[in-house]
C-alpha cells in the first residue's frame, strides 16, 4: 500500500479569535480548546497513522519562529515554506511538487491546521479509508454530517455512491453532485433535513499524482508556474519559488479545481467537528459551567449567564452579562455580543487604519531563542523581559541608537562586549554601550531572564545590525 | 461680617467607581468629570467665597500623599486628619473645635468633596445667602430642587417659609419638616410632583457655635469627646484624638443632628447637582456622542449606543453594546450592564475576600516625593518605575531582603550609599546591595525617572527600615 503523507496547512492568518489571535500568533497557534495550539492538535491526531517525519506543515517564514517553540517536542517534522500568502490552491501545489520529488506514489492527505476534531477514532477510520478510494484517483474529500442548520459552513451534495466497500462497512463514499457556498437560514434548514447535505470539512485524501493532474487541467497558470521551479529550471530553488509566487493566482482548492473537477468523492461522518470561525464556536465544543459560562483566567463574576469571559493574569470583573464575549489580553480587550462576533474584524481593519500594533503582535514576542515582552515604553526609554532558552544565543549584533543595560534575575548570562566575554549572574548587572558588538547566551540548564532597560534617540526592533546568527538572520 | 470657614469632607472611601476608585484612590480624588479631581473642583468652588487660607480640608493619613499631588498649586488649606473613619458627625465636630479655638464667632460651610455642581455662581448665591440665615442660629441645609423622581437620594420635606429675606428676592429658606430616606419610586414619584420635597445634599452652613451646641445637645457622647481633647485635659492633643476617636460613635450627621434639632432650615435651590453615586450617574453629567455614549482613552468602538466606555492606555474594542459599561484599568477590568452598576460593590466584596490587591491600590502609588509604578512581579524579583519629583529625597533606608539595580532614564540621581554620595545620569545605573544604608534624591529641576530591579527572597512594601525621612515616616 502507498504511503500516506501528512500536509497540515498552517499559513492562516485570521483575525476572528482577535485579541487573542494576533498576525503574529494565528488561530491554529492558539490554546482555543484543550491543552494544546490547534496546530499540534493537528499533528498529533495525524500521527496515529502518519509517523513525523512525514508530516509536511505549509506555512510562511513569519510564523516559524512561533510553531517551533510551540512543537519543540515533536521532532522530524518538515517545513514548507511558502512565500507569500496565496490561498490554498498554490500551496496545496506546492506541497504536491514538493512530495512528488519524494514519493511519487504517495498519497496525501490535507488538513487545516485549525480545526477541532473531537472524535479522534473516527477521523483515523476516516482517512484510513478515504486513502483507499483516493489510490482509485479520486479527489477524496471528508464530509461532515450536519448536526444543526449552520449558515457559517460551504455545503457539499453528495450523489450517487461509489462501490468502494469499507473495512468494516460503517462508512461510505458518494459522487460529489456540487459544492455550494454558505447558504441563507432556509436553504440551511432545508439542507439539515436532507441526508445528501454536508459542510464541507476542508480535509482532502488524494494521490500526490492525481492532484498535480487535477492541478495542470484546471488551474494550468499554477501547475506551470510551480513545474517550471520543480523541473529545476532555476538555479536557486527558492529563489525561483519566489519569483513564481511573485505572480501565481491566488485562489483557493475549492474553487479552481474541487468545483470543476469531475473526479470527486465525499465520506459523510460525524467527528465532532468545527472550523471554530469565531468566538461563538466555543459555545459548541467547550465545557460550560451551570450558568452556561464559559470561563477562563482571573475573571470575578457575578451572575452572568451564557457568557464567554477570558482573561489573563490582568483582573476582569463582569456582572450580569448575558449572550456576551470578553476577551482580555495584555494590551487590548474585547467585549461585544455573541450575535457580534462576526465583526471582530472590523475592529481589526480599524486598528489597521490607525496605524496601531494591537493586531499585529502581542507584548510577548517569540524569538528562536526564546522570547521577549515589552514591559513600558517611554521617552528615550524602551523596558523588556528577554528570556533565553538554555542553551540559546542572541546575534552577534549592534546598535547604532541604544545603548542596553541588563540586569540578571535569573539563571547566567554569557555576554560578548566587543573583545571580552564574561559571566553576569543573578544580581548582577551588565552595560552594552552605543555602536558596540555584543552577544547574550544562555551556557545554562535553566531559562535565563534579564531586565533590559535601553536608552537611546530610536528604539525600534530594526536598529539591530547582525553579524553573526544561529539562526540565519544575517 | 462672621468669617465663612470651607470644612471640606474628603474622608469617603467608596467603592462604587471602582476599578478607576481604589481604598488609596477614592471618588472625591477622581476625574470623573471636568479637568480636575472632583477635591480640587470642590476647593475652586468654595474659593470664590472664601480665602484659601480659610479652607479646612478633613480626611485621614492614607489619602494625604495623594491630595498633596492633587493640589500642589493650592497652597495655604489647612488639614484636618481623622485619626480613624467615624462617620460625618465626628468629623464635623472634630472641624467644629478646630475651628472654634481660631474664630468662636465664625460660619462654617460643609461640603462633601465628591459631588459635582455645574451652576457655581447659583452655589456662590445660596451658600452667601445660607451664611446670613446661619448667623440666626440655623442649621441650614441645601435642598437640591428635583428634576426626576430619582430612588438614590435622601429627602428633605420643606415646612414653613422663614422670613429673612436674600438681597436680590430670588432663593427662600423654610423650616425643614424632617429628613426622609431613600425612597421607593412610588414615593419619588408623588415627592417630585410636590414642591415641598428637596434632595439631601449634605451642604451644610451654620456657626460654629451653633453647630456644637447641637452637637452637645443631641450627640452628648461625640461632644464630650471631643471637649476633652480641646479644653486641653491631654498633653499631646493628637494623642489624646486619636484615644477619643478609639471610642467615639460613628454616627452621621443627618441621624445624629438634623433629624433631631428644630434649627434646622433649608434652602432649595437648582445647581446642577450629583453626588455621582455610581458610574450611571455619568448619565446625567457627562456630553454624549450622537449615539449616547460617554467615551473616554482609547477605545475602537463599533455600533454601540448608550454606554459608557473608559479606556487608559490599553486599547478597548467594544462592538454593538446597549446600556453597557466598560471600565479599563491598568490592572483591572469591569464589565456590567447600567442597570448593575450599584453591584460593583460586590465585585470589591469578592476581591477583599480573595486577599486582592485591585480593590487597594492602581499599578502606580503615589507617594510624598513621587511615585512608584510596579511593571512586573516575578520570582525572586520585582522591576518598578519611580519617578522623584524635583528637589524631592526618599527616606534613609536599608532593606533586609532584597537589593536594588537602578537605571537612569531621565533627569539626575543623588544617591547616598553607605559612606559615599555620587550622582547617576540618564543611561547610568547603580547598584544598591542588601542591608545598605541608601538614600534617592532629585536635586535637579525636571523628574528624576529611574528603573529599579529588586532581586531577593522577599519584595514586599514593609521590608523597609527607615533612618531620616522628610516626610516624618520614621
Amino acid at each position: 500500500m502507498a504511503n500516506i503523507y501528512g500536509v497540515i496547512m498552517a499559513g492562516g492568518s485570521g483575525t476572528r479569535f482577535w485579541p487573542l489571535s494576533r498576525e503574529a500568533l494565528p488561530k491554529q497557534l492558539l490554546k482555543i480548546y484543550g491543552d494544546d495550539p490547534l496546530l499540534k492538535q493537528t499533528i498529533n491526531r495525524i500521527s496515529i497513522l502518519v509517523p513525523h517525519d512525514r508530516i509536511f506543515i505549509v506555512t510562511n517564514r513569519h510564523h516559524m519562529d512561533q510553531i517551533k517553540y510551540q512543537i519543540k517536542d515533536i521532532d522530524k517534522v518538515h517545513f514548507i515554506i511558502e512565500p507569500s500568502a496565496k490561498n490554498t490552491a498554490p500551496a496545496i501545489g506546492l506541497a504536491a511538487f514538493e512530495l512528488m520529488a519524494i514519493d511519487p506514489q504517495g498519497i496525501m492527505c490535507v488538513l487545516p491546521a485549525d480545526h477541532i476534531i473531537k472524535d479522534e477514532q473516527m477521523f483515523s477510520a476516516a482517512i484510513r479509508f478515504a486513502s483507499r478510494v483516493a489510490e482509485e484517483g479520486y479527489l477524496t474529500t471528508i464530509g461532515i454530517k450536519p448536526n444543526r442548520p449552520e449558515t457559517g459552513y460551504g455545503y457539499i451534495e453528495a450523489g450517487n455512491e461509489i462501490g468502494i466497500s469499507n473495512g468494516n462497512g460503517d462508512l461510505q463514499v458518494f459522487n460529489v453532485k456540487r459544492f455550494i457556498e454558505k447558504p441563507h437560514i432556509e436553504k440551511a434548514r432545508r439542507f439539515f433535513k436532507e441526508e445528501r447535505f454536508l459542510w464541507n470539512s476542508g480535509i482532502f485524501v488524494w494521490k500526490i499524482s492525481t492532484i498535480i493532474k487535477e492541478l495542470s487541467k484546471y488551474l494550468p497558470s499554477v501547475f506551470e508556474a510551480l513545474e517550471n521551479v520543480y523541473s529545476g529550471k532555476h538555479e536557486d530553488k527558492n529563489h525561483g519559488l519566489k519569483d513564481a509566487y511573485a505572480k501565481i493566482e491566488s485562489v483557493s482548492i475549492d474553487y479552481g479545481v474541487m468545483e470543476k473537477s469531475d473526479r470527486v468523492a465525499v465520506i459523510p461522518v460525524d467527528l465532532g467537528w468545527s472550523d471554530v470561525g469565531s468566538w461563538t464556536a466555543l459555545d459548541e465544543i467547550s465545557p460550560k459551567d451551570a450558568n452556561g459560562n464559559i470561563i477562563t483566567g482571573n475573571v470575578v463574576d457575578i451572575d452572568s449567564k451564557d457568557s464567554i469571559l477570558y482573561a489573563s493574569d490582568r483582573l476582569v470583573a463582569t456582572i450580569g452579562l448575558k449572550d456576551m464575549i470578553v476577551v482580555d489580553t495584555a494590551d487590548a480587550t474585547l467585549v461585544c455580543g455573541k450575535d457580534r462576533a462576526q465583526d471582530v474584524k472590523k475592529v481589526v481593519e480599524e486598528l489597521k487604519k490607525r496605524g496601531a500594533e494591537e493586531h499585529v503582535t502581542h507584548r510577548t514576542v517569540i524569538r528562536p531563542w526564546g522570547s521577549y515582552t515589552v514591559l513600558e515604553k517611554g521617552d528615550r526609554y524602551k523596558i523588556k523581559k528577554i528570556v533565553v532558552n538554555p542553551g540559546a544565543k542572541l546575534s552577534m549584533q549592534m546598535h547604532y541608537h541604544r545603548s542596553e543595560h541588563w540586569v540578571v534575575v535569573s539563571g547566567t548570562a554569557r555576554v560578548t562586549r566587543g573583545d571580552e566575554v564574561f559571566f553576569v549572574n543573578p544580581n548582577e548587572s551588565t552595560y552594552i554601550p552605543m555602536e558596540v558588538r555584543h552577544r547574550l547566551e544562555n551556557p545554562g540548564k535553566i531559562p535565563l531572564q534579564i531586565i533590559e532597560v535601553q536608552n537611546g534617540e530610536y528604539l525600534e526592533e530594526d536598529d539591530i545590525i547582525r553579524f553573526n546568527d544561529d539562526y540565519g538572520r544575517e
